[in-house]
């Protein structure tokens, strides 16, 4: 894997007289050459708005641009690529869920299903959803070492369930949770099961079939592609009866002075100019997780959390969230040190180049089920490496000293 | 203005042996090395989520992401950044505007305006509003020249019109509306007005303060900057009273299990991460326009219109559609040639390296308005010459030769 670090320039960045030491993939992740290639050529060979145009340059931009849902598809293990939605990023996807099916399914009395560990994406959508619907948000909740709680998962999800939307991998825990079985839990209820993959389509092998959910989202900038652009999967069947949410050019039939006809899926829901560049980095994007394969991703990962959490469990006063067993988790460590705030952890962190997130990840419920304010999160990706490892211990110990004894 | 073409590689392309003569500007914009440069510039040394990031990247990306909210908003004249929302674009902000200020504001009874001449972007929306609260949709028809017809207009807004929303210049006929006095008519009724720039703020100085506007969404693609990224501007007190329409991170203060509190906008509508490479690369290209300037490039489209309207009206069997006044319209020609269908014809014209586009151009109403099934449309840019202008019409005239009389 050492040899796919010359693809990444901004790795060789220096922050603070440091070199970069990028652990904040969780947030977004670098891109290879590959990738801004791919966006450059584009623009500088291929530019042209596409669907409909006649000349060359749109021929070339359509092609492009309806090649990467084939890519997509067939990244998640799809049927078709009919079922493969361009959208902003998980957050509209997600929305567009709940906006579009939710509004037009659920009834007062209906319920819908979360977890406690949900970002603000799976979780604000619902909510917003039961208060429009008079349906009923419920919480599963988690077990002590912070995986879901598959018992309490028996008991929430009922015949009254109308919904059932999980995290894949969480963005604070880096807990991978079961979504076959809940899957199945969830159908054997009559209810659909909707997957926030953000943290999991990047970093493990992911087969939408497989898992037999339903919807499935999740954004290309988490996974090397560019930002502005993400992914709703959906099964054919509930995209086709889905209203769209955003009216305009290219996904009408026929638009009269009064009344429109919409076309079929994915294109009755990709209104307006799509990010044609963007959609085009992610196939590069795509590419380049092929070439190396998920597998090996999901190992490298692994082999860096088996290296990196005993190490940092030993600190004492290091305290870090969710299972112990990296078997259990991708490359997302979230922590903290008694005694000093996670803002202030992070900035003695970034003094050292190394790069790390604090705050409460976009996912206060699940801090306040933890019974905390913030966390410091270091987040693995395929460029790192056993040496941003031992930076980031060093540089936790070196934070440790100063905050707890005033000096390096 | 010729020194500029180095600044745009693509039109160095050779299109089937000849080389590009781009006039598909209504539909995107090339992009000039600038702007490519800074997305590239961004990836490769800045590159991180931003907002609530404390390292070094975060808070280098927040202070570009956030610095193009205050360009914009000196671009288009705008009181403050916070009334600069970021969208993918003029059709999500447009739809935005319908489904946020719309659903909450408007009653059954309630009238909203558009004219004959509105791209379905300005359309579909406002049908699906006018559907879902029982309001009337209205038109305001067109002058035989293609203009917005100014009497009729002063009929149909009444103080039952709760909205009027018009295009600043017509994606079809190239003409330019009278957005200011329209408004002053919308106003004096207690209506709000809503335009759709996408085919304005590229073209000239448009000054939302001066035109009084409540709202004005626009397009970063059709101005040389990046797909995915547009704006939609509005009033601070209009924004403030909005339901924000996509929940998920950075839009919210406080987020409780069943309730939750948004921020204030622009932030309170930007839920997920943003397309914060497409936003830079908006920023790169204002400053691209504003060096130019937007009066200069008025002119250049102008002065090319001068030059090739007469020329094309001239060929016998070329109907052009909108003013023949270069001064009432932008670089946009519609035109059709008896007897050769308009795909047809931007094909021949395809074959000499010219891309226009042909088809309804997302304007199904106003082609049976205008008795045509579609046209063939040329639109100019700051880059285009006249040698540009020479070869569209030694194409078309090529063309006709070949489908009028069998031979080139």
């Amino acid at each position: 894997m050492n040899n796919l670090l010359n693809d990444f320039p901004i790795l060789q960045e220096i922050v603070n007289d440091e070199k970069l030491v990028y652990l904040d993939n969780a947030a977004t992740t670098q891109k290879p050459r590959q990738v801004l290639d791919a966006i450059r050529n584009y623009y500088e060979h291929d530019n042209a708005n596409v669907h409909r145009g006649v000349h060359t340059l749109a021929q070339r931009a359509t092609e492009q641009f309806e090649g990467v849902r084939q890519k997509v598809a067939d990244f998640i293990g799809a049927n078709n690529p009919q079922e493969v939605v361009y959208t902003k990023g998980t957050t509209e996807a997600l929305n567009w869920i709940a906006a579009s099916y939710g509004r037009t399914h659920l009834h007062a009395g209906d319920e819908i299903v979360v977890s406690y560990m949900e970002h603000h994406s799976n979780l604000v959508p619902w909510q917003q959803l039961a208060l429009q619907t008079g349906a009923k948000l419920k919480y599963i909740g988690l077990t002590v070492d912070g995986q879901l709680d598959l018992k309490n998962a028996q008991q929430v999800i009922t015949d009254k369930t109308a919904i059932v939307s999980l995290c894949h991998a969480s963005n604070v825990l880096g807990v991978i949770n079961p979504i076959k079985q809940v899957t199945r839990l969830a159908h054997q209820h009559g209810a659909i099961m909707v997957v926030d993959g953000a943290q999991a389509v990047p970093h493990m092998p992911v087969d939408v079939k497989e898992l037999d959910v339903d919807f499935y989202a999740f954004s290309g900038h988490k996974m090397l592609g560019p930002t502005g652009c993400g992914i709703l999967w959906g099964k054919k069947e509930l995209l086709n009866e889905m209203p769209p949410l955003e009216f305009g050019g290219e996904m009408i039939s026929n638009v009269g002075l009064y009344q429109t006809d919409f076309k079929a899926p994915p294109y009755k829901f990709e209104g307006g100019t799509q990010n044609i560049a963007g959609v085009i980095g992610l196939g590069a994007a795509i590419d380049y997780l092929n070439e190396i394969g998920l597998d090996k991703i999901m190992k490298h990962e692994r082999r860096l959390v088996e290296y990196v959490l005993p190490q940092l469990t030993a600190i004492q006063g290091i305290e870090i969230y969710g299972p112990k067993d990296p078997r259990q988790r991708t490359g997302v460590l979230s922590f903290n040190l008694t005694g000093v705030h996670p803002h202030d952890l992070a900035s003695a962190l970034d003094m050292d180049g190394v790069a790390v997130r604090a705050g409460h990840h976009c996912a206060q419920p699940l801090m306040k089920y933890l019974g905390v304010s913030a966390t410091a999160r270091a987040s693995f990706y395929l460029y790192n490496t056993q040496t941003d490892a031992d930076l980031l211990i060093r540089a936790v110990l070196d934070a440790k000293e100063f905050f707890l004894n005033g000096s390096f």
